[in-house]
């Protein structure tokens, strides 16, 4: 019987944003990430498919946090409100007190293509979820695609912002910036038409 | 001396995207498409670094026109009225003739997900080519960020529905629907302060 293992995944994470830190990605071993927390290559590869998926332990957290405020949004909303509530409940998500970790994490993914590509395949999933939850919301499909990309770009642009050296605003409001400027944006626009 | 082989690169991505879509990506060698059209296996090294980029050969006039339609927008044109005169200039850019073609290959690609990667790269790259143009216009740098990051959004969505097999509109006809939507959209939200 496999005993489980408490935070196993938390501490193999933690391990594995160290070493790829200090001794950089490609050069760390699945099994050295374990062996520094006291776990077996085996019990490693019990949490993760690979090693770069220790970086992305979590992903299913945002989603939900994402999916989270959608389901708060009030029925009367419309799609880039619901998005704009999706977005406080996402970034309520990343409080300062993460920022050190995230920053450490975002220099690692920096570094490396593939790391980079897991990243966008990230968005790219979350914005398609998104999406999906806007049209079980009623929302035509147009509709939908396009409000959840842009949310999902707004979050991308806020959280590189976030994590900026001399950045000290919390993720909350570089979001609500970076979202009153794309209507700000739309807004120069003539209405189709015109 | 090397001969020059006129048309070499066209004929191979011809020959790549006939085999890819007959035999799967996978199950082709670049051998095997330059054997398809004459050429030698190192004819093909000449002009892709692999396989994969013969499906992309072509995204830097892509890319041009992106930037022809930035340089075409009068001086007084907001941020995303300039990246609305760059979708046109790219929608142009896939004339309906163009449209087997551009349907074959992305049937290679939705088989494939290190293709999909490749795909969502060439639009990261686009994005962040654009948003430098329009910082060159003066825009200031979020703003071009994310007008630049909207443009690119508009012409991914936009040309997934050109390439649907009932739908008969230009690409451009598409995208200023995509684009009049995100403007729509963005109008159901109250400005910023409100």
């Amino acid at each position: 019987m496999v005993r489980w293992q408490p935070g196993a995944p938390e501490r193999l994470q933690k391990a594995a944003l160290e070493l790829f830190a200090t001794r950089g990605f490609e050069q760390t071993t699945a099994a050295e990430i374990a062996e520094a927390v006291g776990l077996t290559e085996r019990t490693f590869f019990r949490h993760f498919s690979d090693k770069r998926e220790a970086l992305f332990h979590g992903q299913e957290l945002l989603v939900r946090t994402f999916l989270d405020g959608v389901a708060a949004a009030p029925p009367s909303a419309s799609p880039l409100e619901v998005v704009a509530s999706a977005l406080r409940s996402a970034s309520a998500f990343f409080p300062d007190d993460r920022r050190p970790h995230s920053r450490l994490r975002q220099s690692v993914i920096d570094r490396n293509p593939a790391l980079q590509e897991r990243e966008r395949h990230k968005l790219t999933t979350l914005a398609t979820t998104v999406a999906d939850a806007l049209r079980d919301r009623g929302v035509a499909e147009l509709a939908a695609t396009l409000a959840a990309e842009s949310g999902v770009t707004v979050f991308g642009i806020s959280f590189i912002r976030w994590l900026r050296e001399d950045e000290e605003r919390s993720l909350g409001e570089i979001s609500d910036e970076v979202f009153g400027e794309l209507v700000r944006l739309a807004a120069e626009v003539p209405p189709a038409g015109t």
